[in-house]
C-alpha cells in the first residue's frame, strides 16, 4: 500500500506504480474508489458522481462532443506481484500495471490536466470487470444511472498496444441436444443412440466456412466451434441424450438476432432435440465513420485493427455509442505473472490523447 | 438365516427359499459356501475340493462324457427383499430368488439325487459373480486348479425362462481419441477443434450397418455403439482434445482379434490420434452341435436362443469347453427389487435336467 495518498500531479508512469502497489483485486476496490473520487472531488472543473464503487467525473462546458474515457479499477488475483518493480529498460511490472491502471492513470493524467477539453469528458472508473457480467461496475451505473453514460464517442482504456482497436465481435452460446433411448449396450437394437444423433451436428461444424468480412475497413473474423460436447451413461449403456455446446463469434455486421438466426439455420435439419441459448452478448461496429472516432484517429495516429475478444467496448455499442479500445500495454501480457507495461508507452498514451482533447 | 441346516432332500422350491433366506450378497458368501461344502461331504458318491468359497464335487464313474453345471453362490446387495415369500400364485419373491439360487437349488437337487448319471458330473458353486470381473470364483478355479474344470459340455444355470440361451457375445470397448490445438474461442482460427475432429468417428457409427449372422441356427445381432463421449474444456476454448468410447457387441463367429481389426477397419480413415483398447472379453460359440449339446437340447427342449449379453458360459469358451445358460426365472427380474421366481418352473428345471441325467 502507498503511504502517500493518491496525488494527480505525479507523471502517468509514477501513477501507475502508485495505483499497482494500492491493491484492487475484484471485490475489493472501495478503498481505491474512494482515493480516485477524493482526488477528482478536489479538481473544480469537475463534476463527481458516485455509484457503489463506480465513480463518474465530467466537465459540463457545453461543447458540441462528448467523449467518455473509461477504465475499470479492478485487477485479477495478486500473483506474487506486487508491489511494482521498475527495472533498467523502462518497463513496470506487477499486477495490473498492463491490465490497467496504467490506462487509469492516464485517465487520471487527462482528468487533472485538461481542464478545458475541446470536447466535453465524462470520466468513468468503475468495478469488477474481471469477474462476472452481472457484477460488472459499467453496466451497473448504465442501468441505475443512464443519463451519466451519455457522449458521441468512448475510449476504453484496455491496453492495445496504442493501437486503435474498434467494434468487437459478439459471442452466442447454444446447447444442442439430441436425444434417444438407453438400452443396455448388449441389446442396442432396442434403443437409439443419442450420440450417434449428434453426427450431424459435427459434420456441420467441421464443414463450417467462417466469414472474415471487412466492415468500415476492419477484417473481423467470425468462428463456429464446438467448446464441449458430452454424452453418455455407463460404459455399457446406449445413451439417451448428447449435448454440443457452441460458440459463435461473429462479425459486428450482424445483430444478435440475425446471429441466432444464423446458427439456427446451420443446425436446421440436424434433427437437435432441444435447441438452448447459454449466453448472447452483441457484437459493437467500430464506429470509426463517426466524426468523433475519426478525429481521433487521426490525433493518436496509426491503423486501427478489428478486436475479437467481448469487451465493455461492446456495452457501449449497445447504448449506441461508437467506442474504441485504446491503451498501454500488450493485452496477451494481461492475466500473466509477468504482466508489466513499457513506461514510455504510458507517456506517449497520454501526450497523444492531450493532443486530441486539446488541439 | 434359516433356523435348519442345509437339508438336500428338500424339494427344489424350498431349497429356493431357504438359499434366499440365507444372505450371500457378493463378499460374503463364506457362510454359504461352508454350508453347501458340509451337505455335498456327505454325498458317498462326490468327490468335494474347495477353492477359497468355490466349491467342486464331481462324480468319478468313467463315463465317456462329463458334464459341468456351474452356478454362482453370491447376490447383488439386499433390497428389502429377504426373507423370501411364496404368494398364492406360486410365485417366490426374494433376493436371488431368480439370480441364480433356484438354479443353485437344482444343482444342489440334481447333486444329491442322481448318484449314477449317465454322463460324469462336475457341480461348480462359485463366489463374486456379481462384482468385477477379476473377483470371479470360477476365474480364480480355473486358474488355481484347471484340471478341477475339464468337461465336454456346460450348463450355467443362470435365468434364462427355461429355454437354451447358447454362446454368447464378445465385448470390446475401444477410447477413439482426436486431439486438436487450445486456442481462445475469440481467436478459433489460432487452434484446430478436437471435437470438430471427431465428426467423421460419429459419422461412421450413425452409417454403421451391424451384422445378424445366423450360427448354428441361432441368431446374434452385433452392434458398435459409442457409450460415451467427452471433449472441452471451457466454454471459451477450443478444445484440443476429444475421447470417444466405443463399444463392439459382436457374435462369435469372430475372434478376439477379428473382432479388434474389424474396429481398426471401421474408423481407418477418421485420422484418430489414439486407439486404446479399454476393454476386451470374446464371444462363445453356441456349441449346440456337439453331441453332449444336442442331446441336452433334446431332452430339455425348446428352441434354443442366443445370448446376446456377456456372462460365464463365455469362460467355458474360452477354455473349449461349449456352454449354454438354462435355468429357471425371468432374466429381465434379475437385480430388481421385485426379483422373484414361478417355483413350478424350479421343479420342472429340475425334472428335464433328471431326465437329460439318468435316460
Amino acid at each position: 500500500m502507498p503511504e502517500t495518498p493518491l496525488d494527480l500531479t505525479l507523471d502517468a508512469p509514477a501513477l501507475t506504480a502508485w495505483l499497482v502497489d494500492f491493491p484492487s483485486v475484484s471485490g475489493t476496490e472501495k478503498p481505491l474508489a474512494d482515493a480516485v473520487e477524493q482526488a477528482l472531488s478536489a479538481l473544480p472543473h469537475l463534476t463527481v458522481d458516485r455509484y457503489g464503487n463506480n465513480i463518474v467525473a465530467r466537465t459540463n462546458l457545453g461543447r458540441a462532443e462528448r467523449v467518455i474515457l473509461a477504465g475499470h479499477l479492478d485487477t485479477v488475483p495478486i500473483a506474487d506481484n506486487v508491489p511494482s518493480r521498475l527495472d533498467e529498460d523502462g518497463m513496470l511490472w506487477g499486477c495490473g500495471s498492463c491490465d490497467m491502471k496504467s490506462g487509469v492513470a492516464v485517465q487520471l493524467r487527462i482528468a487533472a490536466t485538461v481542464p478545458e477539453p475541446n470536447r466535453d469528458l465524462t470520466f468513468v472508473f468503475y468495478d469488477n470487470e474481471e469477474v462476472a457480467a452481472d457484477l460488472n461496475g459499467l453496466g451497473k451505473v448504465v442501468e441505475a444511472h443512464p443519463d451519466w453514460i451519455k457522449g458521441d464517442f468512448a475510449v476504453v482504456l484496455e491496453s492495445s498496444d496504442l493501437e486503435i482497436e474498434g467494434g468487437c465481435q459478439g459471442t452466442l452460446r447454444v446447447l444442442l441436444k439430441t436425444k434417444g433411448e438407453r438400452a443396455h449396450s448388449a441389446r442396442g437394437w432396442m434403443g437409439s443412440n443419442a450420440i450417434h444423433s449428434a453426427a450431424p451436428i459435427l459434420a456441420k461444424l467441421a464443414a463450417y466456412e467462417p466469414r472474415w468480412p471487412v466492415i468500415e475497413g476492419l477484417e473481423y473474423r467470425e468462428g463456429l466451434n464446438a467448446v464441449g460436447i458430452e454424452g453418455g451413461e455407463a460404459k455399457n449403456v446406449i445413451p439417451d441424450s448428447c449435448t454440443v455446446t457452441v460458440n459463435f463469434r461473429y462479425a459486428p455486421d450482424r445483430s444478435e438476432e440475425d446471429a441466432l438466426a444464423h446458427v439456427r439455420e446451420v443446425f436446421a435439419d440436424c434433427d437437435i432435440d432441444e435447441f438452448i441459448i447459454d449466453d448472447h452478448s452483441g457484437a459493437a461496429m467500430p464506429g470509426l465513420s463517426h466524426p468523433a472516432a475519426k478525429a481521433f484517429a487521426e490525433a493518436v495516429g496509426g491503423t486501427p485493427r478489428p478486436k475479437f475478444g467481448w469487451t465493455d467496448v461492446a456495452r457501449f455499442g449497445s447504448l449506441g455509442i461508437p467506442a474504441v479500445n485504446y491503451g498501454p500495454g500488450n493485452p496477451l501480457l494481461a492475466h500473466k505473472r509477468d504482466e508489466r507495461v513499457q513506461i514510455s508507452l504510458i507517456s506517449d498514451c497520454e501526450s497523444r490523447l492531450h493532443a486530441w482533447l486539446t488541439s
